[in-house]
């Protein structure tokens, strides 16, 4: 793969993967171990630890091989019968994705159509909860990766959840270890991440924490599925090991890059999110460009800006790679032309975040679009020095 | 992890995961890029083209991230539908799990029971198939990787499974890359293997091929499992992506691997792997040892050995790995302390597999167990030079 390998590696501002600090990208060159032995059951239990750290919970956490999808289908998979009624605000991709795996499961989904650029609000969900009485879950996207929307109501919507003594899982792939999330303070049963976003550890690996209300419901299941059987994954995890193979070379590196957010602290991570967000933000609105969601719904850890029309999207992000080797997102699905997305995840610091908006300020200046130099620059510079 | 991090690596003699050439293990460092880029488009389709002369396949190929049993777990997923018939000759503890998968997708697994010393053979299988008239796939394990056992018959198998127009399934996971296995000669519509067995690299990728008549099959499927929808991976694949995000460092990892498979060949290949089992077998019976399964059951790839009367299998492999930094597995299921199991996979050479006899022979001789110095050596050393 010669055209992987550059001179000078990219700047990766994709909403997830997104880039992985060396430490962590060197320690999954360390030594292959017995994934039955006690060397594997060791760095389980230093993951298992640091795991419940940055995801604030007592609750059991697991590390599963796959990608964070296949985090969310185990989460519905060992929890959802057939016929089964879950509660699904959809306002995104991955909402839409959280709905089908519903439905494929022979679950019924009851969608609470939200418009895109809004987030659920707590008074949405206890309006479908008095109308569905018989449902079994509330299953929310706190971070739509898609078009960069955050929940801000997810504590409220865990309460509601709580009272209605509903199952609250939440798909936390693009925000957890990036901004607020104490899984047991908002009772959330069931918490899906993966390792390649907000961790910033390479991809390949989803994240569950499972409650013991959860845990009452996955017994119940009559019949789970086998790679992602939650049952299995605790039985193997009280002898130190995964019931299948593991990524190991990225159970070494999560370790590592968990490490990482112990050293640093939750508190001030979040902060540093918060704030490199705020600078985007300000910087986009200073280039006369638009956040795609609305004011209170935007996100801190994936920006999305609508494509100023005339703008082609394509060659925008072509010029911001070739020339200025930085690397965003588009959209996805209806919004595939219509937005950026940006991750603003993991090691995001005021570096990387004056670089990306330099890469913008310029690319719009070779497109034509009129924007002065330095104005997102100048936005940006206000919120890290004020 | 410091346990982990030991001054001299271990030889790593597992039946998977098994040692990884250092090119393989760099390559995992190399630049996180966008997995819905040109740069990931060109590194899948190096591997596609690697991976098919790998399965020596036309049939499509595909790389999942999960463990080799969600590769299984994905064939079966994808092509069993509710009380949909399977045959599934069980001699193993994956010949089992086969058997459970096909249950849990509502399908009816017909159990055909082998003695596990023994491969299934073509009349027993055709037996079956003449007892279930509508059954709809023949599910088999090649090499039971629980008890070294290579089901020799398969292009026998895969004939009957022809001429019966049924599908046939088959889980190569601890064998592909290592002894002859021609998919499209012997007439394999689905085909599972890991990433972390013969081909030697790391764990954390499962790799199968889908044949035109598996497609029909899986297109009439109606729920797919949703991680695991080969509709979904070819549609992405087309296009030159993953559906979901992948496990970037192992994809590196496996182009790297494959390509190394290239330059050596696969008949080159599958002649140093059978060298080294027949020095291996003849180096446990000079020893006074014995191979689990019976004679014409042997692996080439798995060298499965009974536990001597009055030697406890723990205490040996502590010693072989602490006092001769050679790690062997012991047995699974019902044959946990039963057996050893030795992989001769992968990197697999005369000069890991004399290591390892050595290693077997001084701690039989540290465990008091009758052998001189040398026998075991000297049986394996005629037949690497003659």
């Amino acid at each position: 793969m010669k055209t992987a390998l550059k001179e000078r590696k990219d700047l990766i501002m994709l909403p997830g993967p997104t880039n992985v600090p060396d430490r962590v990208m060197r320690a999954m060159t360390k030594p292959i171990i017995n994934h039955r032995g006690p060397e594997f059951a060791a760095l389980l239990k230093d993951i298992e630890e640091n795991l419940k750290y940055a995801f604030q919970t007592k609750n059991d956490v697991y590390v599963l091989t796959s990608s964070g999808t296949g985090g969310v289908e185990c989460a519905i998979g060992n929890i959802v019968n057939p016929s089964d009624k879950v509660i699904v605000p959809v306002f995104g991709v991955f909402s839409e994705r959280m709905k089908e795996k519903v439905a494929r499961r022979g679950g019924k989904a009851v969608e609470v159509p939200i418009e895109w650029e809004e987030a659920p609000t707590a008074e949405q969900i206890e309006q479908a909860v008095k109308k569905e009485k018989d449902a079994k879950a509330i299953a929310v996207v706190y971070n739509e990766t898609s078009t960069g929307v955050t929940v801000r109501d997810l504590p409220k919507i865990g309460k509601i959840a709580k009272e209605n003594d509903l199952i609250f899982m939440v798909d936390a792939i693009s925000i957890l270890g990036g901004d607020q999330l104490p899984i047991d303070e908002w009772g959330v049963d069931l918490c899906v991440t993966g390792s390649q976003k907000c961790l910033a550890c390479p991809p390949g690996l989803a994240l569950i924490s499972v409650s013991p209300k959860a845990w009452e419901a996955v017994e119940k299941t009559a019949v789970r599925p086998y790679y992602f059987d939650l049952e299995q994954i605790r039985e193997f995890a009280a002898k130190g090991a995964t019931p299948f193979t593991p990524a190991l070379p990225i159970f070494y590196a999560l370790d590592e890059a968990l490490q990482l957010i112990r050293e640093e602290g939750l508190k001030e991570r979040f902060r540093r999110h918060e704030t490199c967000a705020k600078a985007f933000y300000k910087a986009i609105e200073a280039m006369k460009l638009k956040p795609y969601p609305n004011e209170k719904a935007r996100s801190n850890t994936v920006i999305a800006i609508n494509i100023p029309t005339g703008v082609d999207g394509e060659e925008f992000r072509k010029i911001m790679k070739e020339r200025y080797k930085t690397v965003i997102a588009g959209g996805m699905g209806k919004l595939k032309a219509s937005i950026f997305r940006i991750g603003c995840m993991g090691i995001i610091s005021e570096a990387e975040t004056l670089q990306t908006i330099n890469a913008l300020e310029n690319t719009l200046m070779d497109m034509k679009y009129p924007v002065k130099t330095g104005t997102g620059i100048e936005a940006a510079r206000k919120v890290f020095h004020s």
